[in-house]
């Protein structure tokens, strides 16, 4: 598989399902342009999540169970992907805003990151985001 | 965190949990004793799973939503781990034949690995792993 993703994208995952049940499954670096140092999932989620960047991770959502939509900006134009399977994750390389929204009450989020979290540099302000996507684009 | 686990045991997972929802949370080697390099969910489980164990593979089993059942035996006793909560995870070092089974309908179970798919060596006979066990025990 050849890795270049550099922009928010659908990434198909390898699925094995059969009469006892679908397995989904990720290898680090090789089904996904990175490798994984982090790992966490978000269940009982209610109303509007995340409303950041990150300036030098990447990301990779997967609805693991359930469905919810993620709007992603790169600095101009919004894209919203609809997480509603398990066999494709949603890649997200840095400098993408994202916003999780509309959970199911069976929803089960799960992120993998390229960082550890003390290491990941948030952006949380929408306007200083737009100026640094805007310098980066100039 | 002292990272010296040996045996099949609970691990503790960090976890944030406000009116937005529950986050829980794993480091590759932080919070576990081993750097993550595949990981898979299973959806839709029915029956009996597992029944194999592995030569050199460590892993990480956790429920991310519902429940089910874990049977371990390290070629001795059998020790049953319920798997019902999101706080906390079970550790399996290397041989240590596992089989799951009693998925609720909604069951989520999540398994991190410190091996890709092709480097794991599985003993899937009983009385292979028993023989084996038995000479590294002697």
């Amino acid at each position: 598989m050849i890795l270049t993703h550099t922009k928010p994208s659908w990434i198909e995952l390898p699925q094995t399902a059969d009469a006892r049940g679908v397995l989904t499954s990720i290898e680090s670096g090789l089904d996904i342009p990175f490798e994984m140092k982090r790992v966490f999932f978000i269940n009982h989620a209610t109303g509007d999540r995340g409303n950041h960047a990150h300036r030098s991770t990447s990301q990779l959502i997967i609805s693991a169970a359930g469905s919810f939509s993620v709007d992603v900006s790169t600095g101009g134009d919004w894209t919203v992907f609809q997480m509603d399977t398990r066999s494709r994750a949603l890649f997200l390389p840095p400098m993408s805003w994202v916003r999780l929204r509309d959970f199911s009450r069976d929803a089960v989020c799960l992120v993998l990151a390229d960082k550890r979290y003390g290491e990941a540099s948030y952006i949380r302000d929408w306007n200083e985001f737009v100026r640094e996507t805007a310098s980066t684009n100039a």
